[in-house]
């Protein structure tokens, strides 16, 4: 019997996007995705592309307003937005502050009490959602990019950074780009993994991409000019970008003017994330 | 001084949406409503569209989950949607049922005590609303259209039935077909009208057809196949088919297969209905 429950499913250009929970191990709790199969996932087998949601949001955020499904029909690639973190999981204030806690696991494995019970979502995200998804949906073996927004960009990064020969493209909308300098990265890290900011690296796109994993291939980040956390010092871009320079990373990082952090600038840019990713995955 | 208040704007595909509020006088009563403006309206006057939405909306959810702008922002059109009813207007219990009051206008302008102080949607949408936006924003005269999805669906078609001069073009998602056949029409028509129901051919798109003042124009209609309200007799379309080949009324309606009442089905054909309203736009 599948462990995947469908919440509900909606035709959409010719594909279906749905809604599932799961008992997640690695989390220990419930956690919810959503699925969009493109029209040609109904004969044959077809690419993946995970994308990760930024503080606050669900698996809905992205799947109802980013109009991703219009180019994935089109280009023939499936999607998949998991929620941000666990929720309901009985931790004591889990929904007290947006930026911890609930919608606002910053794709970590805490080991900290009391979030390392239930904080598990780097490994949720490489590990068990994509065994999950892959052994469940007609999804091409390896066939695998990924791509995120601001918090969710940060885990995009991390997770193709680390795991280079896992995904073969990445990409980000606004990303928290040097999670250790800023001051949501500071709290979250201190909270989720303690004051050894060693330990933090690993969990900072900036410190990666200084290990050389991505060199062969390009990074596509999109960053509005007027975004108020760029203003705010949340996302420094240019510092992953100085850091690129620095090792000859390809990145192709661009300041689009005039746009600001919401799904509006996403919807504007998705289709290019898309084309991005498809040289990589078809 | 203008009598708009910007409440947030957002760059989108080259373009901006923006939210606005204003003091309605026909309402009597805050009305707010989005504009889309394409890229092109930065250097000329555009077409608009004017999109009525559906029972419990406001003027957000077609706006985030359409996905409207990127077509009209490649055919240069604007896109007009206000909130379906006013709200916050003292009239005891106008929130306490889904489908009366709050964000059940039905863009008809009652006539019977609680309601006709504030709801006359219908004078709103067809004189006041156009009125603002074509002083407000740069706007060609005369080049205008309407759409809608289900309660806003029947509200496109009465508004452009009843002023064929007024809109060049016309198109729904599963539209509220004949109001005053349905359970949702009865309720809201008695409530809003009261009892002689002669008053309420005015508002229902099937009696509308039979006089004939669309005739030279095709309406566009997309009805998906698994949308429970059509399995509830809350939409007919085959009423309005029936009139429409009764009276020789070209009529387009495609139902589409598996399609259910959501955005996710708004989405996936909004681009067909922009292209059948720039047939008569520019």
């Amino acid at each position: 019997m599948s462990q995947l429950q469908l919440n509900s499913q909606h035709r959409c250009f010719g594909g279906s996007v749905s809604y599932y929970q799961h008992d997640s191990q690695v989390c220990n709790a419930p956690m919810r995705f959503s699925v969009f199969l493109p029209p040609q996932a109904k004969t044959s087998a077809v690419p993946v592309l995970y994308f990760l949601s930024g503080l606050t949001c669900t698996e809905e955020n992205f799947t109802v307003k980013s109009g991703v499904q219009g180019k994935a029909a089109e280009l023939g690639i499936a999607i998949i937005a998991p929620d941000t973190s666990p929720r309901h999981t009985g931790i004591p204030d889990e929904d007290k502050e947006y930026d911890l806690g609930s919608g606002a696991g910053f794709y970590v494995n805490a080991t900290q009490s009391p979030w390392q019970q239930h904080y598990q979502m780097y490994s949720y995200v490489v590990e068990e959602l994509p065994q999950l998804v892959e052994s469940e949906f007609p999804i091409i073996p390896g066939k695998r990019g990924i791509f995120g927004h601001s918090m969710g960009g940060h885990g995009a990064l991390i997770c193709a950074l680390r795991n280079p020969n896992f995904y073969l493209s990445v990409s980000a909308f606004a990303p928290i780009a040097a999670l250790k300098q800023c001051a949501w990265g500071k709290k979250a890290l201190t909270h989720y993994l303690g004051d050894n900011q060693q330990l933090w690296d690993d969990y900072d796109a900036t410190e990666l991409i200084k290990r050389k994993t991505w060199l062969d291939k390009p990074i596509l980040i999109d960053q509005g000019t007027e975004d108020n956390f760029l203003a705010q010092q949340q996302l420094l871009p240019e510092e992953l970008a100085k850091a690129c320079e620095q090792i000859g990373q390809p990145l192709n990082l661009r300041y689009q003017e005039g746009y600001d952090h919401s799904y509006f600038f996403i919807s504007s840019f998705i289709a290019d994330h898309l084309q991005h990713h498809k040289q990589f995955l078809i």
